[in-house]
């Protein structure tokens, strides 16, 4: 065994916390690496949102302490989808989970992947009685054998990064009425995150103030803010959120439940001119 | 870097755990100050809920180690109120969030505040692109360069305990028709925990057995008991709880949906006379 | 003090995450013994079932690291009860909690009860107001003197391991229909757990790869499966778990909701002969 490499592990999934999953993944990683810290990113993304459990790693990846990272949103547990391990950041951290994507976002994040392996090495992982639970058989023994020094080309072979299954991240689109936005994310306020960030919109001097904020049939104004509490009661909110992106909001109340918005929804937004009729806005162009 | 001052941060918030914001302020922690361990209080307190977070703090904050502790129930993130750090105990623990009354009963249980800062030094902070998460980007960091050494005062200004925002603690009423109690909390097995405790209640030698008690119109009796198990089905029981104060409660169900009680709720005691008439109970004067 | 003894305290609860009792809890650990290191195995056993939190704690102890095991499920709390603490595995583990079953099955899995005794010493306990919250007063207290080296026989007096409080596992019953199996556990993907494994089926040499379920008056098709993404949509499986038992499991969806089936439930299962017709299989007798 070699010196100690790992200190940390950053630990994502959708076992949720009513049963003992997570807690039997961490027992692993205690027993096989009793040095090693566990932070719990969060184990409430829904049952394999796939793409949920991407958009909350990417959220929170750059506040990521060095060491690694274990994500777990697997439905396709058991079958011959890949288990891998990405390093990133010249061996500061390392990505562990299924390659069904979950991973991707964050790795480009924090600058790709530099080195993969399919975690193929038996003699890693713990044997048993059936292919249900690779966060506790697979992945949690391979995050240990990091934080203990092993070499990740000891976890399996060498894979090359192009062929990791991409993430998907939807882009904002400019049309006639204004900017087809999506909700990424709905918080446990009701805040609802949008794909959109002011440094994309080509405003020019002027900051907009008042938006329209059309969803189906409905259009609602929205008055950009700083803060929640600064909206009066019922005013809907378009809040810089604490990623730098454009959130529909309410003080104190779920603008979620409020406008019937949930993740993957569409709006359009477009500036509301001083005689009231909204403009559409340019998207800058993508850097 | 003066010497490491504390190891321990204990930590409450209203954040849920479905969101990845705990698990962000604890990779902050983790980055920052990695010898500190992290103690969860709850962070399922109800979004909002300043009241009921402070409850929690006060019921939690005696057996709380010596250290750090981050509470954050924050409707007003990013708005002019203020950030808070708050010297306890002649510096056996710091108290850090936002000053909203959040804080005020737990500092008053142990002892009171002896220094206070406002939490104003940017260079103590994360830079963030939106000022909703006050948790991560001021709190978090504020708890971190604590547990490494850094000075208190450090982190901003001190300002006077006396212009703290004080907390709120309901205190019972006595009537002419009993005790008026308020619930202060519903647990997780529906026990409805009130503001009244048994020295503070006049009776005398002979303890009270039987007592009625009134939500609204309706009329309960309720039997004084030392645990759940000892209640006979469908009896509510007046038990003493963990913290020393009555709770209404059944033997394996919910007082709370049995009773219809919620938080706020009033209900009014009164002792069972052996003629079967609630007869008035004097409250104790305060000390 | 002794030296330092156990350095893990693993703890399941039904105390859920929503109030503080779980925070406290390891407060006070963290206060007694702070250099032990809390896993959580899981703290959403329902409340008062002792059975469900008996059965999450044998499907996790064999990965449960050498230590102290903490498990509260405990509906007779405050009253003549016994609170236990059952050395394990010559001396590699000690389970503290309420001596009502709940540790009983996990006890038997990794050897049986070497000593025990009641937890009876005063001075190592917490004294308290109200006698409802064990795991703070009394359990916690005796996991952390453990892990400082206290003696077991210091906690209280050795009582026979005989006379614990047996768990209760239902054994499947082979009926002139089938194997009558009961659901042990529906977990958060609606996987229901039967109480069966493959080695208690005699079923020769030939697998048996189509099963007929039935539930009530409903009968079923299911299909043994490795995996459940390799079951086509709304097909139900039979698919081999993490802890080698049979589970009725649907992809990305809930067996339980689709077959309405919880915990405790009852469904018989017999192999579908080429032409269609189920037949009785044969339970292995039991070693």
């Amino acid at each position: 065994m070699v010196s100690r490499r790992y200190s940390t592990v950053t630990f994502l999934s959708d076992y949720g916390l009513d049963d003992e999953f997570v807690g039997v993944v961490k027992a692993v990683l205690r027993d096989l690496a009793p040095h090693a810290t566990v932070v719990d990113l969060t184990h409430g993304i829904r049952p394999f949102d796939v793409r949920g459990g991407s958009l909350a790693l990417v959220r929170a990846i750059t506040y990521v302490p060095d060491g690694v990272v274990l994500a777990v949103v697997d439905p396709g547990v058991g079958t011959a989808r890949r288990a891998v391990a990405i390093e990133v950041a010249d061996g500061a951290g390392v990505l562990i989970g299924p390659d069904n994507g979950l991973l991707a976002p964050a790795v480009a994040v924090v600058g790709g992947a530099q080195r993969a392996v399919e975690l193929t090495s038996a003699e890693h992982q713990l044997a048993a009685p059936g292919a249900t639970f690779a966060g506790r058989d697979v992945f949690a023994p391979a995050a240990a054998h990091l934080c203990n020094g092993v070499e990740l080309t000891e976890l399996g072979e060498l894979i090359d990064p192009a062929v990791l299954t991409p993430g998907m991240i939807p882009l904002p689109r400019e049309e006639a009425d204004g900017i087809h936005a999506e909700v990424l994310w709905v918080d446990r306020f009701g805040n609802c995150q949008l794909n959109v960030s002011p440094d994309e919109l080509d405003g020019g001097d002027e900051p907009t103030d008042v938006w329209t904020v059309t969803l189906g049939d409905e259009r609602r104004v929205a008055r950009a803010a700083r803060s929640y509490a600064e909206l009066g009661t019922g005013v809907v909110g378009l809040v810089l959120d604490s990623q730098g992106m454009y959130s529909l909001a309410l003080d104190q109340h779920s603008a979620s439940a409020e406008l019937g918005l949930g993740p993957g929804d569409t709006v359009v937004l477009a500036p509301l001119t001083e005689d009231g009729t909204p403009t559409p806005v340019a998207l800058r162009s993508r850097r």
